[in-house]
């Protein structure tokens, strides 16, 4: 993918950096760790600092001093996950902020107009993610809105012209839970509509895994594959190894820094649990196979008691390794890609996690 | 100052890394500040996660990583802050941990052990520092039992050998509060013991500034100036320079560290209490005349937002910018000293803090 902040080999994974910051790294970090793109929430940037004040920065990038490229949500699925605090109707949705209780309405329009005054390189349509165990009737009925909101959001975008100087891209998101006909149905409507890329969204929300799969399957089937195509908020390694096999191009997801928070890091042994009392006198690094600052410079020992009593830094160093993890092994996918092993290497690194994850 | 984890040049500031970390920073952050030492807590790291563990590890550099001199307080200060959880009495202190109750006693000897396992290149003896509002007579037999503890620690020291194969020196502490013959008759005794280096304690409790320049004269005039001095817990950056004026080598304080978790920076134009609504907008970095890597990088808007939304980047900037400027007035005052021109530097620097902070 060539943005005008810089090309993007795919598959990729991108941090993510919610309020401006992916949690504890600085850029300089990010850029050491080889992040091609990071992610940003547009709820949470439209009520702290504001859209407004970030354009009058001359847009995200310069107002975190991130060079690369950056892809924004739409806020949508933050709103809808507020679920005491919102109301949707066909017009947009209006929820009340978690921060003040003060009301605020998103619109299709309006959540295109807040990405484009943040200068995201890839804006997302405002969509609506019905509950994993919503029914078909109501799912039908959403998708509708959403495929709708998605024409609105298009148009507007064609008639508007670039704030910052450089081009915003406008991504659509195929909704439709696990209702192959609605899937169907939303992804056509939406490759008609000619958007740059397209994201699968409302999964991993509570399905199974084959189900998950399943809608990929379909969705990939149905959208371009010369265009990107993006499976929001998955996942775990494994998810992702299979998301690529399916043709998926880009992925995101707050495992690795808030499971980083927690204390669960991510080895090419398998998980670990660092703030075990088994680590608190192991000299080996989080992972002895890893070439991370963490990795190179300390020990599970250190980094444990560090997490144990508070020390921010311990965060920063499971933060950084996770994302190591991460961003390597799509590093290893698109070089198997190229090589042309890659089946051969997913099914092999896929039976490796699975041994890993049953111990 | 020779050590065996290298030179020292005074006068230096110390970071405060309280529990084998200096607050958000790496040892590589420090290294690129220019870092020369910094301080442990024996009190916190004798807790967590315990001398024996450091010890295991060959000593809290290769625990942390960190390369450069280390110098470890006695312990004694912190446990007599606890207030309810302790009682003194000739032997030592007896005190509950804060953390869970648990009983512990600390003597002479104890701190002494305890440092020699954490493999601090200086460690402090066991005193007593007595509130600033102490009465003479309390005061008095206090140092006592100071100065009767710091021989004990001298002999002991003197029949112990080397446990991580580097030297490991040992430093005195003067007390006496702020009543003349008390400080002077601390200050001979430690003398005629010998130690390579002395520090002056007690000061910086609540006393007029006047009494602990006073003081801290009184005990200049005493201990030889061929050896280190230390000044405590000492402070704002106009006291360091009042303390090098009166011949001190050594100092250390959490301002710096603690100032930047709240907020508040220092700059060549003062004080800036970063997440004033002020700074919203402002593009400025935090001082425009610093070189660090926070102010070379990021808005003073920035950084507000990142406090404000509790991101650790901001906190991370805001402490790497004040040991920044910290260390680069030691550094300042050492080449005005090497140049002849500490006091004219001196006397300009402070009127322009003392302008500064009546602003």
């Amino acid at each position: 993918m060539e943005t005008d902040h810089g090309t993007i080999e795919t598959p990729i994974f991108m941090p993510v950096g919610t309020q401006a910051s992916v949690k504890t790294q600085s850029p300089a970090d990010l850029e050491k760790l080889n992040a091609r793109i990071i992610l940003g929430n547009t709820y949470h940037l439209y009520l702290r600092p504001g859209a407004d004040l970030i354009a009058e920065f001359g847009g995200l990038h310069r107002f975190m001093n991130w060079s690369r490229p950056i892809l924004t949500d739409s806020g949508g699925y933050q709103v809808f996950s507020l679920r005491e605090l919102r109301k949707i109707d066909r017009q947009g949705v209006t929820f009340k902020s978690h921060l003040d209780g003060s009301r605020h309405l998103f619109t299709p329009l309006s959540v295109l107009e807040t990405q484009q005054k943040i200068g995201s390189d890839i804006m997302m349509v405002l969509d609506e993610c019905p509950p994993h165990d919503a029914e078909e009737p109501y799912v039908a009925t959403s998708n509708e809105v959403t495929v709708k909101w998605a024409l609105q959001a298009r148009e507007a975008y064609a008639r508007s012209k670039p704030l910052h100087g450089y081009e915003q891209w406008l991504f659509a998101i195929v909704q439709g839970g696990t209702f192959p006909a609605i899937r169907e149905k939303s992804a056509r409507a939406l490759v008609d509509m000619d958007f740059p890329g397209y994201a699968i969204g409302g999964l991993a929300v509570g399905e199974t895994k084959d189900k998950m799969f399943g809608m990929t399957d379909l969705c990939t089937d149905i959208l371009p594959s010369e265009k990107p195509r993006y499976l929001m908020g998955v996942g775990m390694p494994q998810d992702l190894l299979e998301g690529i096999a399916r043709g998926v191009d880009m992925f995101d997801c707050v495992m690795p820094t808030r499971n980083a928070r927690n204390g669960t890091v991510f080895t090419t042994e398998g998980r670990l649990v660092i703030k075990a009392a088994r680590y608190a006198k192991d000299p080996r690094p989080m992972d002895e196979h890893c070439t991370c600052h963490a990795c190179t410079h300390f020990s599970r020992a250190y980094i444990r008691h560090l997490l144990n009593v508070g020390e921010v830094l311990g965060i920063w160093l499971t933060t950084h390794h996770n994302l190591h993890y991460y961003l390597t092994l799509m590093e290893n996918a698109r070089q198997h890609i190229a090589a042309g092993t890659f089946e051969a290497w997913k099914t092999e690194t896929i039976k490796k996690f699975n041994n890993q994850y049953t111990l």
